[in-house]
């Protein structure tokens, strides 16, 4: 709903800078009696983890979560059963390089929140990003971890699909590559890796950056889920990917593609399945028809900006009104768009368990 | 905020479905004494009114507009004073024919919500689209008519910038010609008038239906106003505007093309202006910069998607699971996406107006 | 929530001041396939309208409530059954006496919102008291009609069990004398309607006026509505009770008198039942523990002021500072107390559809 | 706004049980650059720690504060200076005795949430009451501390003014004596000392417990702050003090008294002042005027029940259905309404701290 909480049943509001004590997040309104253990939590933290490869920014971060309230542990010692009170998850910040900001801290960079942050507090801390930092997300695959148990029909998956100017090829799409350990990209498409990786090494030796596309699918998802208007599902979906930090775009479904074809062309047409269910012949709704979830698998996407932080000098000012040219140290990524992907996991994966609580409170039709 | 409720101090509730007796809206937190007339009103409702050209539905429907509360009346008689308290429109239906709604009653219509209300609601009113309707906006461009009252340095204008496979020439973008007599498609490009309405017009007598993509530019927005990472400015604007029936994309500034460009292309430079304000060199971040409005123009883009109902039969199923050819007939726009210009503006304005209340009472900075 | 809506999942607000065209209310979120007609809800309205009495103000409304939206009608042209959408219900003003205000539209009148008004908006809308006028409270009647819907099984029924210093006898209580034709109190104790009107007759003539106590009982309520400290079932009840004009206090249970009493006496034990349920020996806690409803009656008592409309002229002071002396002319009541019967259940039996939709949503469990 | 958060602008979510590993609050929306210590607060939450005399439970608990993120150090590396991002607050558990709850496990107490937990979850944490612990209030007291910050011109002071039979007489009414160290019961009367302390040694003796009212008084509180109807200021008071544990009632200003009494007692006459703003020459109102303040103190009591956890043997049912006799060990509180006051306090704080930032957003006019 608001400045740091987003969800209206399932409601995640997070806490936290880059360079504080912590970071975290409160779910508040979780159903009783769901099992999960620490494990894993911290499993999908894991994925969007940095320091992992020579493509992601090299601060060393264990992001290891603690689960405070709202559980009580089950005789196993292990797995936790939500109690329906508020559930408290903590991050504690390792790595925090005292650094000099010196410079940083009175130069507004281009392509960052500075200058925006100075003009709407009249006061921001300049360590990190504050509250823009990319760790701030890993509150957000925390409570995405404990939605996805909401529904455990429900799969929802994250792919890379464009880097920069390069592509990969949907022919060779392979969910199960996702995870491999020699795909340090997310992507789909196996022959994608080693362009994937010449591309990004060149930017990256030339201090440079560049921006993604990321897909997400969220399969098993009961009709139903959404509203016609306000609050449609799609809505919510968008909603919550454009709060993530660098998205300046947002689709479902065929999105803009839609906009460039006929009626007859983006008509998603239905015969009769065997199982009492319809079949639709083709998917350009992304799922979700007048704001409601069909039954079909949920597709979104979004674009991802390159990374801010370069190397090559820009031209700004500083908070003294004196023109000077930006140059950015430090650890960062050539591509904050890998990392993106469990993030943007996460964000459908809440928007959805939202949804189905507020479609049983209001219909009891779940 | 949640299902017909949008934003969070300046507060729309819409009303409504396309047959009953009236539709409209309450505000809800418009601060007092701003002064607006019916008038105002009025213009704004008459921009997005059926009827007026061949390209559009031949409803005929006065959209007259009636403010039931919230206001006392100026000496003059005319001009309204905001008190503070719920601002209720109303607009009533007057061209409801009783047309015979038999057998789509009974179908799915294939990318209509037909079936996902079945699945949600277990109910549906058939008539016209019910709560999906297009007549449904007409409460939100009322709305956004006082939204733009609030700020009233500011400035909200929409273009269509493509339609199917036609697009404008940016190069003759002209803001003025936008309202002009002999321009039915809201294009900023006089060019691209006859393009159109060759183009559209073959769709229209195929029975077939197109996109389009629309632009928002809202320009005079004062620095501040957003919030680093939920309720982020481009968020809400992204979330508004996915609100609108058949929109299937959003993008902010330059937008998915973001993604493919390098940090250093991206990156909008700064140098310091004479009024103690930065000149930005560019606008690629659309006006919005870590979620917070940087003082340059914002400027939003919506993918609407071709009207589902066509003339031409598409597969599908019916209430009972008969398979069924569906063809809709009656009135209907061969291009929705003409009339979301003003739509599109309303909801831009609303979620700005919003966000500088928002501003004012964190920070009392306005 | 929020300025003038109330309700999480079942959402009522309210629009409307006392002398302008209409006033009414939005209600979202109502579950569909709720099946109601305009006459029950009529009915309700008819129980707190105006002109019914000698004890009741004489303004002449008939108060009649016309149902916009969110429905559709059964074969029987009569019945309503909700789709989901909002329901907007309105009731037009009719009887507005076009009299001189000008006196008063310059004095502050103690007891009111005159001054108050003021000091937030810097303009008030001084006839009938604009938006604090009782006329408003229709809207909340009238949406209370549509909450009782939602609990089959559930009965929500008032009582004004004092006026000033006369009290009922308790051990008269009769639930059927309520909508007694010689009842023109809402007192369950015949014996009292002499002592009542008396009394009030008195206050009448010296132009003065008297407060009152209401109390709310609501039957068949299930057990685990609520929430253990925010959102509980009692808070939110005596949030909206404190939002009725005038109402100056809330008790649930036994209220104040727990604070005199030791915890022996004030513990409710409880015996386990024949029918799997436990039997409470008493209800001190008026069927709510730890937020959350017992499954017994729930109990919840309002103090209402004397309205503070009277003929003793008083001192105060006028827009421009000066010291005056007011007294109110007009139609008004001697006990607003009265009309606040039906007000009251209608608050306490949207306080209650709300948390069944809010414990549907978050446990699946009714 | 929802079930562990309230306030609209001022938003306060509390999370955290009795017997997990920590406890705390974030507070969301509060202004950037308020200055504050993390001494003040914890100076606050002191108050209201238990272990400080023999009246009050012997748990002994450091309730020492963390604030972990939402500030910058100011260069006195002590004052904190909020960044408007949220603050989050911790307090960890420690004295955590591993006792056993075996029975209680099993047994629905009289009076506590048991039974009700139980039917709302089908799950509970029995562990010291799980969620409806005293110690949740913690996070409260830490969140009014900063709310007490927003309007520094502002004080809000409690005090018990009476307990189970006995009160304090008013005429010796001494705000300083509250916090001294002869004083264990937050009573402005110093003569009532010996009268609590023999009563209430004569309470805990005999195994039981007594209940007791508040009153706070918040003074330096503009006019101007509410709504006329919904969000009136005392609501958002009442559902502030009713959200805390074993309240039954609340009262505005003469509260339940108004009920008594006529129209012209009632009225809170004025005159003009010398500095421009009206005088009143009395307070019933309690400081506010249809919802919204006058300027003037502004007085709420609440009613706390007895511990319903007390020695006396009580009947009550178990988790199978059995009849069973109850009887709670353990440290507890005979009148748990004493630590109440710096509770109630806070909630009074936080109440008027997020109107002030609604009126300013609404406004623009503090």
């Amino acid at each position: 709903m608001s400045h740091n909480t987003f969800g209206h049943l399932f409601r995640v509001t997070t806490w936290g800078e880059s360079h504080g004590a912590a970071l975290g997040c409160v779910i508040d309104g979780c159903p009783p009696r769901i099992r999960f253990t620490q494990g894993e939590i911290q499993a999908e933290l894991d994925k969007r983890r940095p320091g992992q490869s020579r493509f992601v920014t090299q601060r060393r971060e264990p992001d290891e979560v603690k689960v405070l309230s709202g559980f009580v542990l089950d005789g196993d010692g292990t797995t936790m059963i939500s109690t329906g009170t508020p559930i408290s998850m903590m991050i504690e910040n390792v790595d925090q390089r005292s650094k000099d900001y010196g410079e940083i801290a009175r130069q507004y960079r281009p392509g960052h929140a500075d200058y925006t942050y100075h003009m709407k507090y009249g006061i921001r801390d300049h360590r990190g990003g504050g509250r823009s930092s990319a760790r701030e997300t890993a509150a957000r695959v925390a409570a995405g971890a404990l939605a996805r148990k909401l529904l455990p029909e429900m799969t929802v998956r994250g792919a890379l699909i464009s880097m920069g100017e390069k592509q990969i090829d949907r022919a060779n799409w392979d969910w199960n590559f996702i995870g491999d350990a020699e795909n340090p990209f997310f992507t789909p498409d196996r022959a994608s890796v080693p362009v994937f990786a010449d591309y990004l090494d060149g930017i990256r030796k030339a201090g440079s950056s560049v921006g993604a596309v990321i897909e997400i699918v969220a399969e098993g998802v009961p009709a139903g889920l959404g509203a016609p208007i306000y609050a449609k599902l799609d809505q919510d979906i968008a909603s919550n990917l454009m709060s993530i930090n660098a998205v300046k775009g947002v689709e479902i479904g065929n999105g803009f593609e839609a906009a460039r074809i006929t009626g007859e062309q983006n008509a998603d047409e239905m015969r009769m399945g065997n199982d009492d269910k319809p079949i639709f012949l083709s998917n350009n709704a992304g799922g979700i028809l007048g704001g409601i979830s069909t039954g079909q698998a949920i597709v979104a996407r979004f674009a991802v900006k390159p990374t801010s932080s370069i190397l090559t000098p820009r031209q700004s000012i500083d908070v003294d009104g004196n023109n000077v040219d930006v140059m950015t140290k430090g650890r960062h990524d050539p591509c904050v768009g890998i990392r993106a992907v469990p993030i943007g996991e996460a964000m459908v994966a809440c928007a959805i368990a939202d949804h189905y609580l507020r479609h049983r409170g209001q219909t009891g039709r779940v």
